[in-house]
C-alpha cells in the first residue's frame, strides 16, 4: 500500500500551518487535534479586536453576533445540514446532555446504549434513569468489530418501551464505524418511533457527513478533535423533525426572545439550547480551522486520505510480532487500536511519549489508540512502527 | 468629593496594562470588563504551550489539570471560600442552571424571585415550574431602591411551600446592594429551611466577599465582568451544607470518577457539576486577571475606590438638568443608573458610543447604566458628564 501514499513536498508545506506537528510525532487527533496557525492567529486577532473596539458596546455586540452566525453556518456546511439545526455548545457531552435532559421521560421508558459509549455519557444516562425511573439496557456492539452485525444487535435489543438509542457513529475505543443510516431507519420504523442520539466525537471532521440523509435525530460533536479547533467549542445537531420533541434544559439569554427584560419564548431554531456568554474568539478560531481543512480538500477527499494512512499504519502494526490490532481487517476510520503482548499498554504509551510519539491508552478494551489525520505522513507511521518494534 | 480622588500618575501607569482603556471612555464593566494585557498574554502563551507540547498527551493533560486547580484556588481565595466549594462554569447562567435543575422539586413547591432578575434566569425558573409543577412568585424589590426594606419584602412574600429564593446580590438594573446575609438568615430560619440562590453577575469582582460568612447556599458568577477575565469562564459556589442537597444535571467526565471506562460516582466536591472539555487557556487568563487586580489592592480597597468613583459620577450626573439618577442617595456599588428626560435613553447611548463613551441601556426600568471600576479616572467621569450635558 505504501506506494500509493507519496510524501509530497506539498503536504510538507501544508503541515507548516500546524505548529503542533513540528516537534513531535502526533497520533492523538481523536483526543485533541493540532490547531492550524491561522486558527490561532484568528483567536488572538479577535481578542485584540474586541478589546480595541469594546469589549461591550452596541457595535461589538453586533459584530460578535455575526461571528456566531458565521461559525454556525460553517458547521452546518460541514454536516450538510441546514443552519437552523445547529446549536453551538462547549463540547460533545453538553450536546448529549441537551438531548437526554430534553426528552419528556415517563417512568418505565427504556434507553438502549451500546457497550462502547464514553463514561461521561453513561453517567448522564444513569442519572436520567435514577431521576425519572427510566431503565437502561446495554447491547454488545464491541463484539461486532470483526464478526457480527451491529444492526442486528440493536434490533434484537430494542424493547417495546425503548424510547431512545444512544450510540457513537465512530466508536472511540475500537474505531468501528456503525451503519448509522440503517440503525436510524430501524429505530424510526418502530411504533412508537425510537429516537437516536449519536455521540459524534470521533466522526465530525473525520467522516464525510450528510446528517439529513442519515436521518439521525440528535448528533453531538466537538470542534477540538478532528476539526482541530480550540477546546471549548462544539456543536449539537437536532433534526427539523426532532426539534419540537425536546425542551431546553440549561437555559439562558441566548436561547430566548426577550421583551422589556422578560423572556417571551424560545428562539425558533437550534439557538434555543444555547445558554449565555461564551468565548467568541474561539468561535472565530474554529471557523478558521474548518476553512483550513476546506482549503486542502473536501470531507470525502480528507476521509479517503485518513483511511489510506490508517490502513498503512494498521498493516505496519500487524507486521510487528507482539502487537495485535483489535480490528482484523483494514480500518474504515482514522482510529487504529492495538494491544501489546509483552509490555503493558500504559507503559508502552509512556515510553513512546518520552520519545516524542503521542498516543493514548483506552481502558475498555485495554488497548492503545493511534489516530491518523489526512495530513499525517507515511514517514511518521514508519517512525512510529520502528519505535514500537524496538520497544516490544 | 472630587478632591479625594486624585488622578495619580500611578493609576495612569496601571491603566496601561488594559489595552481596552486607551482609545475610549469605558463604563460597561458590568457588561464585560476590559482585559489586562497580562491575562491576554497568558492566554496566547497557554495556546502556544499546549500546541508545542501536546495538545493531547499524558504530560499536557496533567499540566492542564494543574492549571484548572490553580484557577479554582484563585477564585476560592477571591470569595474567601474553601476550594472544594467551587465549580468552574462557562458563565453566570450555567451556575444558576446547576442549582435550579439540581433540586429535587416536588409538585406544589414554590420559588420566590425578586422582580429585578435577569431574563435568562427567569426563563430557567419558568421552565422548572412547567416541568415540575412548581409555582413562581415575584416580589417587588425594585421599589425598595430609595424607600422600603428588601428584607421585609422577602419576609412578606415567603410562603409555607417556598423552597428557594432567587435574588441578585447586586441588582444589575438599579445597582442596589441587597442585604444578603440577613436575607439568607431569614430564609434559613424557616422550617422547612428555604435555600437561597444568588445571581452574582455584578457582585463578584466588585464587592468584597466572604461567602461562608454570608451563609448563602448557591452563588453563581462570571469572570468576564468585574474580574475582567475572558468571556466563557465563570464559577458556581455551593456551600458545604448545600452540596448534597442538589444533584448534578448536565454531567460529563470532569464530574465523575471513572474505572475501566465506567462511571463509579461523583467527584466529592464542586467538580461534580463540571461537564467536559473547556478552554484551559482562558482559565489561565482569568487567573492572571485576578492576580492583576490583587497586585493593585485588596477587594476591600478596590470596592472603596469603585464607590468613591461611582459617587463622584452620581453627584456629577445629578447636577445635569434633564438627567435623573434612579438612586436618590449615593450608590453603594459601581453601577450608576440614570434616565434622560428629553431624549430616549437608547438614542443617548448611541450618540455617546459614537463619541467613544461606552455605556448601555437597561430595559426595565428603562434607563442607562454606567459602571465605574477601581481604575476609572475622575477625568473620564468629567468627560462623560460634559458630553451628556451637551447632548441632553
Amino acid at each position: 500500500m505504501t506506494q500509493i501514499i507519496p510524501t509530497s513536498s506539498q503536504i510538507e508545506a501544508y503541515r507548516q500551518k500546524f505548529p503542533g506537528l513540528g516537534n513531535k510525532v502526533y497520533f492523538n487527533f481523536g483526543g485533541q487535534g493540532t490547531m492550524p496557525q491561522p486558527a490561532l492567529d484568528k483567536i488572538f486577532e479577535t481578542y485584540r479586536y474586541i478589546q480595541g473596539n469594546g469589549p461591550f458596546c452596541t457595535s461589538v455586540n453586533s459584530w460578535i453576533e455575526e461571528k456566531v452566525a458565521l461559525l454556525r453556518g460553517a458547521i452546518a456546511a460541514e454536516l450538510n445540514a441546514p443552519t437552523e439545526t445547529i446549536t453551538i455548545t462547549e463540547n460533545v457531552t453538553t450536546g448529549c446532555n441537551i438531548a437526554l435532559w430534553g426528552i419528556d421521560w415517563q417512568a418505565g421508558d427504556r434507553i438502549l446504549m451500546s457497550d462502547c459509549e464514553h463514561p461521561g455519557v453513561i453517567a448522564i444516562v444513569k442519572e436520567i434513569c435514577r431521576r425519572f425511573q427510566v431503565e437502561l439496557d446495554f447491547c454488545p456492539i464491541m463484539a461486532t468489530l470483526n464478526d457480527g452485525d451491529p444492526l442486528e444487535v440493536i434490533a434484537k435489543n430494542l424493547q417495546a418501551k425503548t424510547r431512545l438509542v444512544v450510540v457513537s457513529h465512530l466508536l472511540w475505543n475500537t474505531g468501528q464505524v456503525l451503519p448509522l443510516k440503517e440503525i436510524v431507519a430501524l429505530c424510526h420504523d418502530k411504533s412508537p418511533r425510537v429516537q437516536v442520539l449519536v455521540d459524534a466525537a470521533q466522526s465530525v471532521g473525520s467522516l464525510p457527513l450528510n446528517l439529513p440523509e442519515l436521518g439521525v435525530d440528535f448528533y453531538a460533536f466537538t470542534g477540538h478533535k478532528w476539526l482541530c479547533g480550540p477546546a471549548g467549542v462544539g456543536g449539537f445537531y437536532v433534526s427539523q423533525n426532532a426539534l419540537e420533541t425536546i425542551n431546553p434544559t440549561f437555559i439562558g439569554w441566548r436561547g430566548i426572545n426577550i421583551e422589556k427584560s422578560r423572556p417571551t419564548g424560545w428562539k425558533k431554531d437550534g439557538r434555543r439550547f444555547e445558554v449565555a456568554s461564551s468565548a467568541c474568539p474561539l468561535y472565530a478560531g474554529l471557523k478558521e480551522a474548518i476553512a483550513t481543512h476546506g482549503s486542502w480538500g473536501s470531507p470525502q477527499k480528507r476521509y479517503q486520505k485518513i483511511c489510506q494512512l490508517s490502513n498503512y499504519l494498521w498493516e505496519s502494526l500487524e507486521e510487528i510480532s507482539g502487537i495485535n490490532c483489535l480490528k482484523k481487517s483494514p480500518p474504515e476510520s482514522g482510529l487504529v487500536s492495538f494491544q501489546s503482548e509483552n509490555i503493558a499498554n500504559k507503559k508502552l504509551v509512556e515510553m513512546l511519549e518520552a520519545k516524542g510519539f503521542m498516543l493514548r491508552t483506552i481502558a475498555d478494551p485495554d488497548c492503545i489508540r493511534a489516530c491518523t489525520h489526512y495530513f499525517t505522513l507515511p514517514a511518521e507511521i514508519d517512525k512510529l512502527t520502528e519505535a514500537i518494534r524496538k520497544l516490544v
